[in-house]
């Protein structure tokens, strides 16, 4: 059995071998082998550089006082960086893995996509985790930016996760029992140390120590990068990271504070990666410029073959060749490469039949069938100088003719005539022989390699090409021809790559015909909804050797991810113990479906049975895989069900006492002060409404427990679960099952697909909820900007809006009033100016998602002076869009703007009688009068288009027969006081200026 | 070649196959391996440890931007842990270098006495530096205590510099030369960061940042302690000791400030390693408390043969084996063993010949000639009770008598007679058997192993042995026989070892003859005075082959030491580049004899060549062994030869600029101020003397210069050469002559038994700097106290006392005068009663130093009055001396006394000629005028004892006719007056009470 310290040296000596230079782990705490200097600074700039090392890794928030199986405040990762990317890393990496004596035929290694970003470093990069049988046991990323600066060349950045590794190769379920050394068990050696670090850094850590650290390590990073010291400066920088991490895991570091902390450690980790790239160009970047590689193995220019002739019609395979897409990216590929690919075709004249695409998550093949040999041979006309100018009078070519036939290479006497509009022109008319297939495809394919992308794309080398993953080969065959060409130096050709475990990984394509089935002979379906259809009969048939079933309809979203995860897949049942049906469906779900990506196996009833079905990656040993799945899912309930004792153990008075510890922001307190604000701000919107006894009952017992379950262990670990773990703890507390739903739905909603409250009591709350955040974080200035929302603030007033306008019970509420009510309950003081911008941004929100549920621009303004209530600004809408197109609307709207424009703002709607000069104005006076009374108090737009001819007419006659503007100061201002009533009547039902 | 990578890797390989586990550099700067957890803590405790690991070791006040060929701010150690010491540390950690590539017979390997310590850390340890050719490349220490905690058992620690080996390996002169990995130099790995870091920690670091964060460390460190979490808060000690490296660095660590920081980091130091060893005996000792192995592969019993019967004489040979003994132990273990067994042989009635004791490095050998077989027997007489108890009066035996006789199982017919004193009494007599000598030996000889004691001795298993290095082997033969015992479970036998690198390194040995031949044949000679001889007549041959000889009177010490790290040497000649001869020569000859024991090679006229002898032990490849040790000479010659030119660069004023940047003391200033006031105080001096115009003028020139070379790069380095530098630089800076020698002799003497100024300028200079010490230190509370003078004060005072000795011309300077001159310039106020003490503080080492050169207690004493000016004291003392044992000054002291005894202290000797009432009044009155005038105003002793017999015949004659104490107060107090003229006349000279 390898010891933990054995593997150590195996991937040092195998990364020794692939040319790795090793360095040490920082002599300061570093949360991840990332931050060592050894990978920040030297992926910087254009040097190459090859590096592997071990790191222990602190992360302060992952204390368990040694008590977790699986987590640990210090973890080992082993790095490895290449720079620039070789090109096979993929291939490199699998081969540690048998350096560490994985047999990597037998089991299920698969890139599963991950995309990392280092937020505190300005960091990000596209890649994927590696599962070994469904355990992520490494991080590998193309870095595409570090400290904010653009990487090139291109890093690959390998990190292990050696604790995982080392239980899984050992077979052990307790950290502590990994073998370190002959002799000597991981808990021997470091158990002592996890204890007591965790104590500091759970319990113990002096906050403000802590804080002035920070800050000391802050100011002398940035005296050293003014000094132009890079490299000291760094050391600081990691520092500061290391105690914030510190205080984050005290407890100490409010929603402010960390962006705040966030964007100055950043701008700090920018700074000196900018500075380094300064100096090593000062310095000549001693270790050279390494050209980016591209395809350096390779000969270098396309092979030059002679197309072949022109012979019948033949098949076109072209195949793109990836490092694992992620799912989303394998189902996109395939219509961008068949519109691109039918566009440049259609631009030709190449004659084709069916066109066919199909991906998986490592190549898009592209069959096209009955290709012609050429073009078609076809006539070219070019129009020549016109006649009159061709010609003199006696009909000899002018020196204009000749000089067009000079240009053309045509002998004068075969030009011909034709006519363009009424113009006839000298033309020339000859016949182009259509190109060969070959040439036309060598054009038309490098344009669809080249113009790939994906929503979020990377660069890899210095090819100039960009896409989601790096593209690895092409193969492109005409018959059994290869298509010369050649994209960014990478060639065209008849080789192709199968499992990267197979006994030949690269096999060279004799022809086009039949590639699919060479293909599946080996192991690869092409065709996604195959290996769908393949997934889900497996999956059916598998649950029903245990007697259960899959729910297909449940996971459609699921098996498609699924099914752009594996080439050939290999569904496979496992188990779990029984014990684990304890804890609630969600938390068993979300860990199988949403971390795993097992599909779960339910009863006749529909209860969770203790199976799931994991689909593998082409052939392996099912036993070896299998076993290895379920000691993942193992350890992640056993986790789960840690807290779930745990957590039963503490009565919610107890969990509701943690929140007090929780600093929700600086200004704002404690959670456990939010808490209490939402259920008092939920109470004072109960008591504007009529509600019943029992919603109310419902509703002060949930205000007093709402939010508890942060305080719980379950949601501190798995902060999605906030709120149903609420609801579930709740009723295991005895607490009636409405209360329980309201706790659950006062969080919702939790994202912009997510359920919205059904039941009053939990729509309430969540609206306490929102007001709550958005009155207290917008004066703080937390609202977004750009592409940042670091509070959340867009979704919150969104849910806002949607919440009401689900609940017409609340249509009473005004979004502004409840931002008062809640406002008033903040610890600090909320100006009126405050106030009318978080109304206004709300608003805003809700006219976002008018218009991009397609309502039209103008119908939207129209009604946004009504938004503050939500429902009948909806409502008002629908009865404009209806009115549209009507008469009645023209002619009102036509009529109300012509009012409009003439009336100032602010004319008080208080014209006399007694002035009146004109019968005109009686008549308009009579019209109003007589509307007003028809539409009552509330009036609808529908009630009031069916009444306004009388006011329309009564507006128009007013406009033909007086003269608004008359001479006399008075009579016009009674005039105009007479229009206002007309708009004190009208502009309640629309904003009848937007309406065009 | 193995690059450093390699080498590392070899390492950790290495030292896994003997049952290490691999940790990891600690995540927090260190200063060595030393101090990190997996060491440090690990070491406390009974459990079993065995650890391997690499550890960067940041030295700040090594830093020097990378431009020095040898010195770095981080290095690389390997560092190896073996706990408890296997037995065979030597042998395994030989079997290292091995792994390394080296070649272990061709090199010169050599364990040099090296004793560790660490005064931050609390921690010591006796063992050795490796020397590889001469090049330091191991530490290797027994280590005996951490954290001020006693270590049982007792961990082996080996410290391997890894620059320093790969640059001899690779045979490259730079540390950035070295090959780190396959195509890329260290230097191109680490060379920014030592810029960079170099820059932090000797330009850059903010000092008041640093302060506030050692601050900080500090209280966390103490806070975790007192929440008994050893872990964290020994993480913050190791925080603590860089930022006070750092600020070392930065010159911002004043003397005392030292002092204060070491101590509260020893006392958290302590309290970490004592809680840590609490909480493992808490825990139960998680990794077992493995016994202390001693001999455990032995069987364990010693072979209890039959001894032989007893033939003839026989030789004995008695071995006791080491691991090298420092030199001067290895002299001293010759005499106490032949101490020890003449002792216990003395104690036995086994007959012998001639004893013969020598020793080298590894062993001792005691050859004992014509060892009778056994003792001889002898006649053995028991008293038994009185004759007149033991019969009755018909001579019939009493009770007595046969109760004796049956305590002792005698016949009582058998017993005789005998007288003791006045009484006879009855007596057993019998024949008792000598013991063969093989027990007798058995009784002695272990008694002479376990007695063994240096002057610093060390434990290294729980064999309760203790002295300087592991005894590992007992050789003891009685002719062909081996002399049966064990010495805590060390069994006597008749193996020995020789040179580790021989083929075969421990033989057996068939009898006692010719054993020390046997050894000559082994290549090792066992007599210290024979390798002393063949190294003397070698180098002299091998400098004569250059045509040059050695100094060997001068050498005569080193030879000492030279021979006694060698069990065979092997002079070799190695040579250094002529260039370096431009360098002064105490800094060659410093540098080869006192830190690489090589003998320099002089021409004719006695000027350095560039030769030097070095000495292996036993057979090597010479080639090698000269080639490694001129590689070592010449890089320290490189270090040395950079500071020589960027000095010669630097002139003198810029040197004394730098002065200001070391602090002195928080108090009392920088250098820079400490210098001026030495040069005000020294000019004061002067002008209380009788003084040369050209004396004043080098004065005054050397009092603006004083201590400059403190701020020399030399002196920064080497700060042994203090004063040798101001001489040289002055010289080349063309200040004369004198000068530059009152500038050396300022720093005069530098130890106890160092040169004394010799010029009038050079000793003022050196009192000044002495005073300025004392009467600024002690008022601060820099008293030495037990072993401890951080400060060296007890040196400084003497060193004063010395100089005023040597210059008689000085003896007009008193003691206090001179302190009280220089505390006049401090800038604090000095007390009188400070001044006093520190007065007292001198005369005190005055005292001992007259006592310790064996002057008699009451001579001493008697002199000590007059200690404040040491020159007149020791001429009288010298006068005392020489008049010891006369009448005059017997009866001088009498009478004296008798007149001290009865005049009470204070009476003025003002007596009133008229009140005398007796004739002896009058008398005694003129023969203390008479004398006066006879003495003149600077009396000395041998005067005033020739003329005594007046005065002392007066005084008798004086209290022969008077009652001093007349009834009546007026005459009495008139006679008590006279009497106390006598002692105004006398005290002046000496004591007198003082003397019996």
């Amino acid at each position: 059995m390898l010891t933990m310290q054995e593997a150590l040296l195996a991937l040092n000596a195998y990364w020794t071998e692939q040319g790795c230079l090793v360095s040490q782990p920082m002599n300061s705490e570093v949360g991840a082998g990332t931050l060592n200097p050894a990978t920040f600074l030297r992926v910087q700039g254009p040097e190459p550089w090859r590096v592997a090392y071990v790191e222990p890794s602190v992360r302060p928030d992952d204390s368990r006082y040694g008590e977790n199986p699986n987590r640990l405040q210090t973890h080992t990762q082993f790095q490895v960086i290449l720079k620039p990317e070789p090109g096979n890393a993929q291939e490199l990496y699998l081969g540690s893995l048998k350096a560490l004596g994985i047999d990597i035929e037998a089991h299920d290694v698969r890139f599963v996509e991950d995309n990392w970003a280092s937020p505190a470093l300005g960091a990000w990069g596209l890649g994927w985790e590696v599962w070994l049988d469904g355990l992520e046991i490494t991080q590998f990323t193309y870095f595409q930016q570090a400290g904010g600066m653009t990487l090139d060349p291109v890093s690959v950045e390998i990190t292990y996760g050696l604790e995982r590794i080392l239980m899984a190769l050992q077979g052990v379920s307790h950290f502590k029992d990994i073998a370190y050394a002959p002799g000597i068990t991981y808990g021997e050696v470091f158990g002592q140390a996890e204890y007591e670090m965790s104590r500091y850094y759970l319990d113990d850590a002096d906050v403000d120590t802590n804080r002035d650290l920070f800050e000391a390590y802050a100011k002398e990073a940035r005296r050293l990068l003014d000094l132009r010291l890079p490299v000291p400066a760094y050391s600081y920088v990691l520092k500061c990271s290391h105690t914030f991490n510190v205080l984050d895991a005290r407890g100490a570091i409010s929603t402010t504070e960390r962006a705040r902390s966030f964007a100055r450690m950043r701008g700090l980790a920018h700074d000196v990666a900018e500075l380094w790239a300064e100096r090593r160009a000062e310095l000549g970047h001693p270790l050279g410029t390494g050209t980016g590689v591209v395809g350096a193995d390779g000969a270098g220019a396309p092979q030059a073959e002679e197309p072949a002739g022109p012979t019948g019609l033949r098949t076109l395979v072209f195949e793109i060749g990836f490092e694992e897409l992620p799912p989303a990216e394998a189902t996109r590929v395939v219509d961008s490469v068949r519109e691109a690919l039918t566009a440049g075709l259609d631009a030709t004249r190449l004659g084709h039949r069916a066109l066919h695409v199909a991906a998986t998550p490592r190549r898009v093949v592209v069959t096209l069938e009955g290709v012609e040999a050429a073009e078609p041979d076809h006539e070219q006309t070019v129009k020549g100088p016109k006649i009159s100018a061709a010609y003199d009078a006696e009909g000899v070519p002018t020196p204009a003719l000749l000089g067009f036939a000079r240009s053309q290479d045509a002998d004068p006497a075969t030009l011909g005539r034709a006519a363009f509009g009424k113009n006839e022109h000298v033309v020339l008319t000859r016949s182009v022989a259509g190109r060969p297939a070959e040439e036309v495809l060598a054009q038309v394919l490098p344009v669809v390699v080249s113009g790939l992308r994906a929503e979020k794309n990377m660069r890899w080398n210095a090819s100039g090409l960009s896409f989601s993953r790096p593209i690895r080969w092409i193969l492109a065959l005409l018959g059994d021809e290869v298509v010369p060409f050649s994209v960014s130096g990478l060639d065209a050709g008849r080789s192709t790559r199968v499992h990267r475990t197979a006994a030949q990984p690269v096999i060279e394509v004799a022809a086009a015909d039949g590639y699919l089935e060479l293909l599946a002979r080996h192991g690869i379906i092409a065709d996604t909804a195959a290996r769908r259809a393949a997934i889900e009969a497996a999956a059916v048939r598998l649950a029903a050797e245990v007697g259960g079933t899959v729910d297909l309809e449940a996971n459609r979203a699921l098996v498609d991810e699924i099914a752009n995860l594996v080439e050939y897949p290999t569904p496979i049942l496992g188990s779990f113990d029984h014990k684990y049906l304890e804890l609630p469906d969600q938390i068993l779900t979300t860990v199988m479906r949403k971390h795993q990506r097992y599909l779960p196996v339910l009863d006749a009833q529909g209860a969770l049975l203790p199976f799931f079905v994991t689909v593998a990656n082409g052939a392996c040993d099912q036993d070896v895989v299998r076993r290895g799945n379920e000691a993942v899912l193992r350890a992640r309930y056993e986790d789960a069900a840690f807290f779930w004792r745990a957590d039963l153990d503490t009565p919610l008075e107890a969990m509701q006492e943690r929140l007090e510890l929780l600093t929700f922001e600086d200004t704002l307190g404690s959670m456990a002060d939010r808490a209490q604000r939402i259920g008092s701000v939920a109470t004072e919107f109960a008591s504007q409404l009529p509600m019943g006894a029992r919603d109310l009952i419902t509703l002060e017992k949930a205000a007093g427990l709402v939010k508890f379950d942060l305080g719980s262990q379950m949601v501190t670990e798995l902060s999605s679960l906030a709120g149903v773990m609420a609801e579930v703890y709740a009723k295991k507390a005895g607490q009636p099952e409405e209360v329980a739903q309201a706790l659950f739905e006062g969080e919702l909603p939790r994202h912009s697909a997510d359920r919205l409250p059904q039941s009053t009591p939990g729509a309430l709350l969540a609206l306490a909820d929102r007001a709550d955040l958005l009155s207290g974080l917008l004066p703080l200035g937390g609202a977004p900007t750009g592409g940042s929302d670091p509070f959340g603030l867009r979704r919150a007033a969104l849910g806002m809006v949607n919440i009401l306008r689900t609940h017409p019970a609340l249509a009473h509420l005004t979004v502004s009033g409840m931002l008062k009510v809640a406002a008033e309950r903040q610890p600090l003081a909320v100006s009126d100016e405050s106030l009318a911008e978080a109304q206004q941004f709300v608003v805003r929100r809700f006219e976002q998602q008018l218009l991009e549920a397609g309502h039209a621009v103008q119908d939207v303004r129209a009604v946004l002076p009504l938004a503050d209530r939500p429902v009948p600004a909806a409502n008002r809408l629908a009865e404009l869009e209806a009115a549209r197109g009507s008469e009645e609307l023209a002619l009102a709207a036509a009529a109300i703007q012509r009012v409009l424009r003439i009336v100032p703002a602010g004319t008080e709607p208080t014209p006399d009688p007694q002035r009146y000069t004109a019968p005109a104005e009686g008549d308009l006076h009579e019209a109003v009068e007589k509307t007003r009374a028809v539409l009552g108090s509330q009036p609808d737009l529908r009630t009031f288009l069916a009444q306004s001819g009388l006011l329309v007419q009564a507006v128009d006659a007013f406009f033909e027969g007086v003269m608004v503007m008359d001479e006399d100061p008075a009579v016009r201002a009674n005039r105009l006081a007479l229009l206002a009533t007309v708009l004190r009547l009208t502009t309640p039902l629309l904003a009848w200026a937007e309406l065009k």
